[in-house]
């Protein structure tokens, strides 16, 4: 299986400009623009991410890329190369490792992305694939999740909750968006959202040292999060709750000075739209503030690993 | 368990000032020393590459970025960073996962590599572990498989076979020795002997577009393939044979113009003896050459994907 799979992967690898050497080498060799390589790494299996029989596994394959340029927009770095390793079930495995990536390869070639290399194993257990990406930065430098400051405005892109209705799988990861952003606006500090809006948040709170107030009639909800909420007739899990709290809408969430945070929202220079949901503040926590009751501590919802 | 491990990570991750942003962000930021990058993916699993109940998990961590390094040494690059992922059982995966990393961290440590990043998951599966090594080129330019030529001689480090008594485990990767060999001699050729010598000696044929003859009687012989040729009692299975056949030396294969390989090897510049084992010749094919049969084609042995 491995040997005729291998074979199938020399036959579908496209060369690319940026391979000084491509795969089939002990390793291959990147040329770059530049001395500075931003790299991360994610590593997806079935039972967790996806569900052997249910999930499309071109899908698999798509996300295992998509969430790892998610991370590559997240520090607005521009991607270069990614490495895939598959670990696959003897039983079918050929057929797995085909549609992972095949739903993957189309993905890279949306961002004009090289696969540089990987592994290739098959066992009697079920399937996992590990990808890592290597991006590069820009002239206009890279984003942290550390750098926000009190009276920077929270921004986001797009909209929240109820990626698991298709989303999770789907996703564009804002890597153009991400771009566009730190060459033409001042951003103090950004994270992707993967674990959950709050939550993910409450992390860019921690690296920078402060607190955040969040108005939550302006959160973007997503109309994914409305049918999950008005599906399940859940009360205690409103669409707003599932926006705050579900995972993996790998929007970003930008840290944004407040004079630029205006002329940003004015622009509206992407296709997706940019929302000031909040701003950050001295005060250490997380707060929510509405109409009614005023400011209080806001719970956490989202992914604890 | 992911939580306290997690913790327990961002203890024991030393900095390294080759981090422009260190793990615990999205991604991490690395200055190399220039716009070449080097990158190679492995990924180890129960069952395959290591047996849980019987192998030493320090040592599995170890030899997950070691196959990492090797292959690193084989392009002569220069090691630059690690990232690492893995897949614990939720039963003992604290354990296993610090176990894990304490051999990685060691070995690491030898070769001055910050771990700049990777994932950690845990499931009802037994353990994966995926290492992506990041390394650069040095002045000297890289190394590749597709570069010998006819006449050149077939140099190898190390000697051969039985590494499944130990050094499979233990082996160091010959990076330093490719680094010193790269700045000092021409080597038109290389590849790292992880499937087995005549094996891997046959992909830098099929990559150079020529073929080779070996000498029997040159082949270094480890005393491990002595020890295990007499163990067995199988005289099937010669010490010669495991040192052809057997897997995972993790020497370096390299080849070397011929009077570039005289002063080589007058000068056996490292500390692991330099041998001459062949030469390169026009006619396709893998030969052996014996005092009394002369010259019959040698029958690959090895593991075969």
């Amino acid at each position: 299986m491995e040997r005729e799979f291998l074979a199938w992967l020399r036959d579908h690898l496209p060369h690319h400009p940026r391979f000084l050497l491509g795969p089939g080498d002990d390793a291959a060799v990147l040329q770059l623009s530049g001395d500075r390589c931003v790299v991360t790494s994610d590593m997806l299996n079935d039972g967790t991410d996806f569900v052997s029989g249910k999930s499309d596994w071109k899908l698999v394959g798509r996300k295992a890329l998509a969430v790892n340029l998610s991370d590559l927009a997240a520090m607005a770095a521009r991607p270069a190369a990614a490495l895939v390793s598959v670990l696959l079930p003897r039983h079918e495995g050929l057929q797995i490792g085909k549609a992972l990536y095949g739903g993957l390869m189309a993905l890279a070639a949306e961002f004009d992305l090289p696969i540089a290399g990987g592994d290739t194993n098959s066992w009697d257990g079920p399937t996992v694939i590990s990808v890592t990406a290597i991006g590069q930065t820009t002239p206009h430098g890279f984003w942290r999740r550390s750098g926000a400051w009190p009276g920077d405005q929270i921004v986001v892109t797009g909209c929240f909750g109820g990626s698991i209705l298709g989303r999770q799988f789907e996703f564009v990861p804002r890597v153009r968006e991400a771009l566009k952003l730190n060459a033409e606006y001042q951003i103090h500090a950004a994270t992707d959202v993967s674990d959950g809006l709050s939550l993910d948040l409450s992390h860019l709170l921690e690296a920078s040292g402060c607190g955040a107030e969040l108005h939550l009639d302006r959160i973007p909800v997503s109309d994914d999060a409305r049918r999950l909420a008005a599906s399940t007739g859940d009360s205690a899990q409103s669409a707003l709750d599932h926006a705050l709290g579900d995972g993996e809408d790998f929007e970003l969430i930008l840290a944004v000075p407040a004079d630029e945070a205006e002329r940003l929202l004015a622009d509206q220079p992407l296709d997706v739209p940019l929302s000031r949901i909040g701003q950050f503040i001295d005060e250490p926590g997380l707060w929510q503030i509405t109409g009614k009751t005023g400011r209080q501590p806001l719970v956490l919802r989202g992914y604890q690993h």
